[in-house]
């Protein structure tokens, strides 16, 4: 089972996971857990082109294509051997950040966006999506108090409302892969969803 | 003019290249000499990503993306500015090695990367493509003596043949852009026919 946490700045994914992951291994599954992008060398190595601040030139296509490169190679390296070996996988963002953060939110053009990720996916979809939602100023706003800046924060209101919004309409084009859990709530009680909305799953 | 530069390993592109800079440039044109994977800031950062020797687990379609990211950051940054402005760019390498080397090969979907070279390059394509053209175990001899190798280096010669007879075919199918260059020639009679083949395109 292929597990991914998608979700807006601020909206606590990565807080949750780990939490979440704990509760699976007490469960006895074999769960891998890794983030995008990163998650092998060479896409940690990546990782590092896309966040260096003084990247600043970076052009939208290059990055795009920086994430579908550290994406195949964690697909290729870590991914699917996992699974294969009949392991799961929780991953802390996939393909659908690329298509609500630059689809949506950079208003690229959603059927190159698609071809790129299948091509860097190999097709390869997640059996269960959590979309962490939260209001867009709250997620802001509490994201700002944890300190953490890099270059992609560096970018307008408007452009979250559109992520937002774009995780919204890929949820309801594949309504049986997404689950949409409050966000907004306290901490406990978005892991008690997160862990009901994983359970329900695997029963 | 946006002129190119192609072949297989050890067919001199890379040592003739300066010389017709130079030519060019004597005859008054404003030529930005570049070269792919690499030419920006953020190219040569993902340069070395591709370039590293323990990089070994590197998969194929990672590497294509790397490519491809190198490029479109290449392209939106120094080419097009170049251009834009009337002045010649002579690159060493483009669009064309991702088809030669990772379609024809290493036997990888064309119809996807000719869309991802699409998306790399904006649709840019050269004016003039010089093919410099040579035996491949000729060439691999030549370039072992040239002292450099690395990861990429690493492949069998069934590969560079595929490449060559890849070139050829690209050549086939736009023989308005493409000139090919017998580069199993002295250096200097190499030189001479890459200046006519400008010189004719330019006039």
């Amino acid at each position: 089972m292929f597990i991914t946490l998608e979700g807006p700045e601020g909206c606590g994914k990565s807080s949750q996971m780990p939490l979440l992951v704990e509760f699976l291994r007490q469960q006895g599954y074999d769960v891998l857990a890794t983030r995008e992008p990163g998650g092998t060398p060479i896409s940690e190595q990546i990782r590092e082109v896309l966040g260096r601040l003084d990247n600043t030139a970076m052009h939208s296509r290059t990055e795009i294509l920086l994430f579908q490169a550290s994406r195949a190679q964690l697909v290729e390296q870590v991914i699917r051997p996992q699974l294969a070996k009949g392991g799961m996988v929780v991953c802390d963002r996939y393909a659908d950040s690329t298509l609500a953060y630059q689809g949506f939110g950079r208003q690229q053009d959603m059927v190159a966006l698609r071809a790129l990720v299948d091509f860097a996916t190999g097709g390869l979809k997640p059996d269960l999506t959590l979309l962490l939602d939260i209001d867009v100023e709250l997620g802001l706003r509490r994201r700002r108090k944890g300190g953490e800046w890099n270059r992609l924060d560096a970018l307008d209101l408007a452009f979250y409302e559109r992520v937002r919004q774009g995780y919204h309409c890929l949820a309801q084009e594949e309504p049986g892969r997404w689950m949409i859990i409050d966000a907004s709530r306290p901490f406990k009680q978005v892991q008690a969803d997160l862990r009901q909305a994983v359970a329900g799953r695997l029963s």
